[in-house]
C-alpha cells in the first residue's frame, strides 16, 4: 500500500484535532504535531486552518454514508435505521466524545465565518433530503404511520440527531441516541 | 437604580462574547473591552475565564425560567408549549445567532473541561427532568396519546430543542423551531 501523502496526513490529524478540541481550541502547530511533520509544511499544503477544515469537512462528510439511504436492498424504514444506527456506532467507537463535526463547526463557528455556516448548511440540507426521500418511500409503501409530512419528519430527525450527539456527548453515554431510537419507532414505524 | 457593579458588567459582558464567539473565541480582553474595563480588573473579581464562565452559566440558567414549568395556572400540555415558545422568542430577538449556551458550552468544551462538561450535564438533566415532571401530569389527566413514557419523551424533546436550536443558528432560520412544535404537537398533544 502507498504511503499516504503529507496533505493526507494533515487532513487525517486536523480531522482528529478539530473533532477532540473545536475549530479555535486548535492550533496549526498540534496539527503539524499530530501529524508529524513540520509547522512550515501545512502552509504548503493549505492556505489557512479554514481551507484544512473545509477539507476534513469533504472527509467526514464521505465518511456519513449517505449512500446508504440510497440502497434499495433494504425496506425504507429499515434502511434509514440502519443509516442512524451505523452513525451511533461510528459515535460509540470514540465513547461519544466526538459529536458530529456538522454540529460541532456548526455551533462553533456560525458567527465566526458566513463560509463555514455556508458548508455546514449545505451538508445539512443535502443530508436532511436524502432522509425526506427515504421517508417518501416509506409513505408511498404505506409503511408510515405518523401523520407528518416526510419534509417535515426529515428535517426534524435530523435535528434531533444532532441534540441527541450533543446530549451523548455531554452525558458521555448512549443513552441519548438508545432514546432517539425509540423516538424514532415510534415515529417512523 | 444603582449602577451595576463592574462584577456584574463583566458578566453581562463575558454572556455576550461567549454567545457570539464561543469560549476560545473569547479572550479575557475582548471581555474587558466590551464591559469597558481594564483587563486587570477581570482578574480582580475572577479566578480565570473558566470562572467566569461558571458564573455565565449560572445567570443563563436563571434566564431559562424553569419555573414556568411548575405553573399551574396552565395545564400541562399548554404550560410545556409556553416554555419552548418562550425560549423560542428568546432566540429570534437574537436572529437565531447565538444558540443555547448549555448547546454551546457543551459541545466546544466537554473535552476540555471535565468541571464544564459537568456543570452543562447537571443544567440539561435539570432540565429534562423539569419536562418529565409536567409530562407526568400531563399523563396523569389523560392529556398524553403518545405511548411512549414520560421520562423517555423529556429527555427526548430537550435533546430534540437542543438539535433544533443548533440547526436554527446554522441556517439563521426559525424554520427548525417550527418544525420542533409541528412534531411536538404531534407527539405530546
Amino acid at each position: 500500500m502507498p504511503r499516504p501523502s503529507v496533505r493526507e496526513q494533515l487532513v487525517d490529524a486536523a480531522m482528529e484535532c478539530f473533532h477532540e478540541r473545536g475549530f479555535n481550541g486548535t492550533g496549526i502547530q498540534d496539527i503539524a504535531r499530530t501529524a508529524g511533520v513540520p509547522k512550515g509544511s501545512v502552509y504548503n499544503h493549505f492556505d489557512s486552518k479554514e481551507a484544512l477544515a473545509a477539507e476534513v469537512m469533504d472527509r467526514y462528510a464521505v465518511s456519513r454514508r449517505l449512500e446508504m439511504l440510497r440502497d434499495e436492498s433494504l425496506a425504507p424504514v429499515p434502511r434509514l435505521r440502519a443509516h442512524f444506527r451505523y452513525l451511533a456506532e461510528d459515535l460509540e467507537r470514540f465513547l461519544f466524545e466526538r459529536g458530529c463535526m456538522f454540529g460541532n463547526f456548526g455551533t462553533e463557528l456560525s458567527n465566526q465565518s458566513a463560509a463555514m455556516r455556508g458548508n455546514v448548511d449545505s451538508r445539512l440540507n443535502l443530508w436532511a433530503s436524502a432522509v425526506t426521500q427515504v421517508l417518501e418511500e416509506a409513505r408511498a409503501a404505506g409503511a408510515l404511520t405518523t401523520s407528518l409530512a416526510p419534509d417535515q419528519l426529515g428535517q426534524f430527525l435530523v435535528n434531533a440527531w444532532e441534540g441527541a450527539v450533543l446530549r451523548a456527548k455531554v452525558a458521555r453515554s448512549r443513552n441519548p441516541l438508545d432514546g432517539f431510537f425509540e423516538v424514532f419507532d415510534s415515529l417512523v414505524a
